[in-house]
């Protein structure tokens, strides 16, 4: 997953930028990367680090310009190089271009072979390339324009910022996949437009959302202000659950609707789906902090007392010295701690967002029952999760996800829990829908205005699974 | 504040220190410092770092023997130097001693006066160099009489542990008002005992909690097991109540009480003495972490629904750009940003442990305003801190502390709130009293066997206030 | 100036290139890169910084196969970012290819104009991409003929490695202006060829100099050995005449002339171009290093003493904190020192290589003169450099280059110096011709096989002077 | 073997030390310390670094005052901890103070074994800081005074800088073993004095060299300037040799003698003493550096050319990695190559200032003889080197000496050396006597005014050879 960050028309744009990524971080830590403009150049930094710890103040005050736009990456395997740090910034014949990129391109082997066959180098292992390729050949004359003639022979999930020497381009994809929104700094005289991955960013530089940059929406940024167009054919809306189920910051405002919000709601449904027997020795926990939403929605509904049952610690570091020695519950015991006193002697519900290989939801089960629980209950706030993502979440192979292989009876197991319930895909989409009604106080999408095909495999865009063929021959250190 | 952490009698003393200390960095992440033994030699290594940045796999690897202590340290104004990270490690008549300290001595200026009119010399600007001083002149034979015979010396507070090339002595001040446990990790056969500033550090290596280690007490960990003494005269125990407040970790047990039943417990309390007007637009919030249980306790009492309102980010950084246009709100928000939905239009109680000097809070409250909440209500689980603690507590001078000087109306019209509530001292004392009595199943301590110098300005050990004459002259960076 | 070197066949290719680096560090410290290929893939490494701190044994680890191709660059003004580090890397239609460079095209923007209009994207500031883009959209079958097609676009000097999966080519421009040569590394059953531009970098990993690669010449090296083509036309031989005098380093053979033998040759010939009067007095002394052979021959024909008047520092370091206050001959003193009782109350000849802008020169003349000569005579071992060059090496501006605007007569003036003399270019160009025959026991070459454009002006290649319109846009920290 | 400096008076102290201290690093790179003083406190930086690496402006900026003293020391077996780096400063009775020190103490054991039976406790591993005790416990008032009751305790080789609040004292052992000499630097009308191991630290600040320190000699420096003191008994001066022989920067002028020139000197002697066999195929080259000016004097007395027939690599890195596979010559090779023009069918004489172990003078001798020499003969500027040094030369020990066990004849065998020719003692002797006359315009001293237990066994300072029982028990990282 990524973060992209973009402002146009601020003296302090770099600085902006940065703290926009540092709202984003959640979406990727691996690499961060700002390029910014001042009309006539662009000036670029990247690095592989965490953004507070990439960029110096020397690193920001080279950035010069009142234009910028930034990007965050998140860790994937293979390829954790600052080659395929974004953004992307080039030279061709109409200037310099650079492009932040949220997102996965479905066609990406098949692009890179055609441009390959032309003559075209790839000195990256990102999909991202070659939109930047398909730009410099575009026969078109506007920025806009090559742009949008680049991404007509383009599939995938793309929320797209562009930066040259005149204008900031956001773009996102047809069927709106991953979210971008707008914003405004308006302060002191000065109006500045911001584009993010999520409003959690305008927060922390006080800029204020003004809307989602809607499916198949181009924005085009520059000094007259904020101009759209909807250059591609129309298509169905088809917003990532998963956004809502577990990426996005709980404090973000996504398609109107509030994360924390939709959490609540998807909390009180499973506890509704998903019963407990009531009694006076049951507790809800949350494993924190992905799950502590659903889990006061679902201990509300469930009338039962919600406690922190599990401390998080906040100086979980890097490069861990493991003992020899084994101990229990190790590795997961780092990040988390049980709280005795709040389940020893209890039938605990432990509230999660979802499950993906079991393993840490495993210790997580073992470690409550040796903190003295009586029964621990596993409840999930999304489907189980059968199918790989590929739209732009890092999701392991099929065969790693345990859900694509085993029943929820045979997770239970696996776990160690009770018992085990999910929530029902329904049950998902008609949360997210009625907090979507609620909060734009308006209709609500219809039930298929969303990608669960990470749930159901059904895939909204047809691709061929990558064979990698094309992919990262040239191995950049 | 510091943390320590000690163990014996295992083949991976070194490893298990650098967990036991990874646990006990919410009591200080300024420098980290382990001295082992093999029985024959001290070996040491201290970084001025948080102990996973601080120590290599090279550096644990240099750290030989099978007993080590180590030590954490908090921050403090003037003074952040490596010579004065700990353990302290010397050479002297009878081999070598290291030491690892959490308090601070009252008399460590007349301590120092004396031993250099002595002749003694000192390299660092920790009171701790004193008591090494007071052992290396002591006539006694054996270590832990020489330990005895210098800390009678000493006055203050401390949880010491010391080690020399036969035995890890553990002492605790006379009054307890720093917490100190014992422990024992039993697994492959090895038995190994361990103490630490908090039974947290247990947990992550998987050794179990005996007991406290009693006020007044000395354990002498060697070979052979464990010994106490009681070579002080019995003094009343005095244990330092904002240590549950604030300090400790909500997943340790102090005195029996568990941290997190405690501060739920204040929390009720809270809402029983400070309570608000019931009604639907009612929502209780608490600061993000410190706040937490206190909030779900005074939620549950006062039958408010607890929300999320302020989601706290997990990436804050060391070395922050801030961009030079004033932008509101900031330094808070870099930590703390408000969930809209959960509070626009709520009249909003927002519970935290404790108001130092009333800025942050400030913030606080006006972020939560301009979120859109209808009336802001600050309720503090805790008494105003008046006083500054000579303990051990890096609390800031009198000046500083708002309440020193303002009448909880006047610190309310400064934060802007539309009331503020504190907990009453009998209330707090209380509230530990009934949770320390449940949890250990036995009596309630007596409501003097607390300290609550910073509250009430009734310091238990008399002292004069430090003049900083002897203090730190030389200035090693 | 950039150093190259490359190696096939050897199962520590990776080891080997950074040695080979290492020795040819003279000529560029401030990037350094290798890129190794297993036959299958290339795996690449490049860091800002000398090759022994850029370089770890994780990375070198990691640079996996039995052939490499190496480089090292020189600081060069304006564009000092890793981007622009050598070898690069792509993917392109016929699968990864690396390529090195020592040299400078000369037609380098109007071909990046050419590239662009074709739609190409640039994503460094060198102008080695260009050749990769040429190789790219050739039409030609095999990777030689590829890269051959792709030269014949090309104009200026270059010695140039490439590697791909399946072979290692190495090619030298048509005039020969930089240097490049071929040897054998052969030990314990294996025979790797090696190519550098420098044979001093065999002489660290053990191999023997075959010969040099001649101009014009490609050598085609896999595992069946090296084949020689000439795939251009024939053009006049133009060794560079700096690599002797400056450039190179003194152990080197150059097309087959010993550097250090060559450079006594000049300080010879320019104690009989420029001589001073003998005397008891008279003491002749280098500029360490680089001063030294042509002062020992300088000093043997003079019949006067060679003596160490100038000690040089082995630790200058790269981020000097300079003192406010003024002190003389600072910038140059860190490096040399005067050693006094050699040059006290004597006439001393000081010999260097060359004078660029005059400024180190004259500070050397005046620290000189303060540790207590009588006089101080300057003589250069090579011509009034007046031309700046366009074919690799990193000289200033011309409007910065002393000579270019100032007679000799000025310059000594401007030295402080009594007396100031240049050797010729005849007698330079004839001090090479007879080392270049005597060493290869040959015919001399003619004495126009040279190239002398920084000291006459005659510069064998035409070429526009580049505006910059096409350079460096994108600015990448 | 380390470096001092010291700068009294001037508003750039430490700026100043820190160049001082640059210009001093031949004598130690391990670490390097400066301690400043503002006339109320001392300020402290040390680091594990060359200075250049290990001070930041940042970290000169907090050095502050108008004095200030620096050391860098020389790396040794066991100890290279950030607690044995110097200047060690300490608090005690009478204010701060800090002490550098070039040399080693006799009676460290013992007086380590008093100060400890009397209570003192010991954080280093250095024997300096028994200085700073015996100091602290003195019964006298003024601090020369006290210093002065320090030093009449202690035995052994000692060039001491001490700084407090008001003062700095610089003192020479009572023989005068290690050099120190005093300066002082006018301009601007700021006059300060400054006192260094060897005066090649004074040339890069532009201060002017006054006089040696004399042995016994303690020179009190403050506002009023510098006072001299004999506090000791008489004792003969005995200077170390070695530090003429090698030591020594070749610039730097010792007891009035410089030391090029001495060293020339003892090439000439070598020359007479050791002669070979004249003829045209006979050239003399030196190891670089260090053997550079005996062998400008060796060829001049020789009549045969002095040719750089191995030619020195300025790029040696720290942390190299070496090929698995064996190179020839490698270790060497990596800092000097052979160059073949000079030596191929020549008769070499190879001049070198010591042999310690013979490893790498066997490997030169090898790879001289592999570039083509025909006969390699080596001349070494010292005698045979067959006693440790116990006064601050970190010699190895005698059976790592390999003239202690090894005729000449049996070491020219290992060496493969055609023949191996010393310098004698007298030789020695007379030529630095003859030097120190000439320069001095003096008397030359006598015979018997030099340390050469080295060479002969004949140790000035009666002495226990330590047993380590006192030593470096805390091993601190």
């Amino acid at each position: 997953m990524c973060g992209v960050f973009g402002i146009f028309g601020h003296p302090e744009a770099a600085n902006l930028a940065y703290l926009g990524l540092h709202a984003l971080q959640h979406r990727g830590q691996e690499s961060a990367g700002i390029v910014t403009s001042d009309g006539e150049r662009l000036f670029g930094h990247r690095a592989m680090a965490r953004v507070q710890d990439g960029f110096t103040p020397a690193d920001l005050a080279s950035l010069r310009g009142d234009r910028a736009i930034g990007h965050v990456r998140y860790s994937t395997a293979g390829g954790s190089h600052l080659k395929n740090a974004q953004p992307i910034g080039v030279d061709y014949a109409r200037g310099s271009i650079a492009v932040a990129h949220n997102g996965n391109l479905t066609n990406f082997e098949a692009l890179r072979e055609r441009l390959e066959e032309r003559g075209s180098i790839f000195q990256t292992a990102s999909d991202t390339e070659s939109i930047v390729h398909l730009i410099a050949i575009s026969g078109k004359e506007s920025i806009p324009d090559r742009i949008a003639e680049a991404l007509a022979q383009v599939e995938g999930a793309y929320s797209l910022l562009f930066l040259d020497e005149r204008e900031l381009v956001a773009v996102r994809d047809p069927m709106g996949i991953r979210p971008l929104c707008l914003g405004v700094l308006e302060r002191d005289g000065v109006t500045a437009h911001v584009v993010a991955s999520e409003p959690t960013a305008f927060d922390l530089i006080g800029a204020r959302l003004l809307r989602d940059v809607a499916p198949g929406e181009m924005l085009v940024i520059d000094a007259s202000g904020v101009r759209s167009r909807f250059p591609f054919p129309k298509a169905p809306r088809k917003m990532c659950l998963f956004e809502y189920v577990y990426f996005a910051r709980p404090d973000s405002v996504l398609e109107g609707a509030n994360v924390y919000e939709v959490r609540k709601a998807l909390g009180r449904r499973l506890a509704e789906e998903q019963p407990i027997r009531a009694g006076d020795d049951l507790v809800v926990i949350p494993v924190p902090d992905s799950g502590l939403p659903a889990a006061i929605g679902f201990a509300g509904r469930a009338g039962a007392p919600f406690e922190m049952g599990l401390i998080r610690s906040h100086y979980v570091g890097r490069t861990f010295i493991e003992p020899q020695q084994s101990i229990r519950h190790f590795g997961v015991r780092l990040k988390l701690n049980p709280n005795r006193a709040a389940i020893a002697g209890k039938r605990v519900v432990v509230v999660d967002d979802s499950i993906v290989r079991g393993t840490t939801s495993r210790k997580i089960v073992k470690m409550i029952r040796d903190a003295g629980a009586r029964e621990v209950h596993v409840r999930i706030s999304s489907p189980p999760v059968r199918w790989p993502c590929f739209y732009g979440i890092d999701t392991p192979t099929r065969s790693e996800l345990i859900a694509s292989s085993h029943a929820a009876s045979e997770i239970a197991t696996y776990l160690t829990a009770d018992s085990l319930g999910y929530l029902s895909l329904e049950g998902l989409v008609e949360s997210v829908r009625s907090v979507e009604a609620r909060d734009r106080a308006g209709e609500a999408p219809t039930a298929d205005a969303y990608c669960h095909a990470c749930f159901s495999g059904s895939y909204p865009i047809p691709f061929t699974p990558p064979t990698g063929a094309r992919h990262l021959r040239m191995v950049n250190g």
